[in-house]
């Protein structure tokens, strides 16, 4: 991460979606003076006046064409599933020599809907900041989301390399390590490691919410025993994650596949009373934790440094209305 | 929670096993005054050692049976398949009028293999509290990690009242709040809350260290996508969970099932691109997240309360050695 630049890096960012990414992108520009002005649109007029308010833009629209003129980098802050819309919706809009991208958790179906409304003249660097919480909305975000996180870039061959390497520095500005690959390998890398943990998520809530001989209650109440964590990936923007599944839908279900021929066997091996299997792979998983504390990905403090010896629910902050 | 006492509640308590979970009722009982002397066991003598220079207990034996002579409070913290066999280990040498209790977080189990060892007199009461962390052995236990947790207790109808509301006083004491169920149907709750949410996550962290087409190193980098959460459950203890899924077959096997067959229609939907069920499915699961925050049993805090912005992998403690 560089320090405050002395020059902005852009003279206008443009955030399309203003959510927890497109808030924590406006936070982490504002604290590494990345963009003299940043502007912005969203689809509900509310989320552009509480972003006003919070002085996430200096600007704010109510459509995406207007919120680009004039900006040499736009960001695409929405679910997956509004970008090709708005692209075509901004194309005659867009900058020449402006920077086009985007923050969608798949690739190669962002490159298809975009790529055909990107004018001449404007480079087109699709990203996926591999950063967030299960927070939405535009109070949710915060300069240091990106910290340490890891951000991939997938130009195709043809793209602009100093666009390329303009995108990456400011990445690296906001926080970010970056990583270059292909939209198809990005795709299959996060099924893996970010997809398809968020569909088990999602559905071992549902199936615990739809119990004849086990109430809801109890299962609050005792979900301290490892579900609760389960909750907090499956609390993410549902429109979101809609996307992201009728987005990647062969990665997803290829590892789905692995997933459940997995869990057949672990089944098996608990039907048929083998504790040497399932100590062997219990082991083997310690390691993997292991190598994530290491890597910085993820914090050594037990528990995920949750506050123990809260003795009254009320000493811990309300839920967040959503 | 209930203020320190002025008499401790029990003369000798020993502890047979001292890892978390024993190290924990150490640390909470002495916080509250509970005990006048406790005192352990554990299998291997360098337990014992650490246990003792930790201050955990005030004397170290190196068999169960000396360790629970003269202990009017025996509790069992030791993986659930070894508590049979310290039951019939220990059997002629408690103390007439003791109360004999264990942590496992499976009972009907414990309550066939221990309860033929327990002589007349003696008041065998089950319990299992609902708080842990990943991490394992005699340093990993503190104070507060019963607080504000629940504690199951499963007494049979025969056993005795004053023992089972003695118990119920020892937990409240060391901050948790008590709960009464059959063993049943403790195993069947703790199944769905607990059991499959481990065997899920210890299944998938299988899964992606064993891909062809995605490499460790990239499953490492990209596990903030979601991957990293599961990994904290799956770095629990392999040996007290290979206990569990033995022990606790036929109430895992019948959740999997509901899971497995919940799982297919989520797959089914992604298949034929069904939007609507996967957004009504996502957004049902966000209220359940809310639930468990206004019980007090998760914290609030966005991302568990991690900390953010950390520049540096060395600026988080180093991952413990197992």
């Amino acid at each position: 991460m560089s320090g405050p630049q002395k020059e902005p890096m852009f003279e206008r960012i443009a955030l399309i979606g203003i959510g927890l990414i497109g808030s924590s992108i406006s936070h982490a520009s504002r604290r590494s003076n990345l963009a003299r002005e940043i502007v912005g649109s969203a689809r509900t007029p509310a989320t552009v006046e509480t972003a006003m308010k919070l002085g996430l833009i200096d600007e704010g629209y109510v459509t995406a064409a207007e919120a680009v003129e004039g900006a040499d980098l736009v960001i695409l802050c929405t679910p997956v599933g509004l970008c090709g819309p708005i692209a075509k919706e901004i194309s005659r809009s867009l900058k020449p020599g402006a920077i086009l991208t985007d923050v969608g958790s798949v690739k190669a179906s962002i490159v298809r809907d975009v790529s055909p409304h990107v004018p001449e003249g404007v480079h087109f660097v699709p990203g996926h900041p591999i950063a967030g919480t299960e927070q939405s909305g535009p109070e949710s975000g915060f300069a240091e989301l990106f910290d340490s996180r890891w951000c991939i870039l997938t130009p195709e061959p043809h793209t602009d390399g100093k666009a390329v390497e303009k995108l990456r520095s400011f990445w690296e500005a906001l926080g970010s390590k970056v990583e270059i690959m292909t939209p198809e390998h990005h795709d299959l890398v996060l099924a893996i490691t970010s997809h398809v943990p968020h569909l088990i998520a999602y559905n071992i809530v549902n199936t615990a919410e739809h119990l004849e001989r086990v109430t809801d209650s109890e299962v609050i109440k005792f979900s301290a025993g490892g579900f609760r964590d389960f909750t907090r990936i499956a609390a993410s923007d549902p429109t979101m994650w809609r996307d992201v599944f009728l987005n990647n839908k062969e990665a997803v279900l290829d590892m789905l596949g692995r997933f459940t021929e997995d869990l057949t066997m672990l089944q098996r091996a608990i039907r048929f009373g083998d504790g040497e299997t399932l100590h062997r792979l219990f082991t083997d998983a310690r390691a993997v934790r292991r190598s994530i504390i290491q890597a910085g990905q993820d914090t050594a403090a037990p528990d995920f440094g949750r506050t123990h010896g809260q003795t009254t629910p009320s000493s811990s902050a309300p839920a967040k209305k959503r």
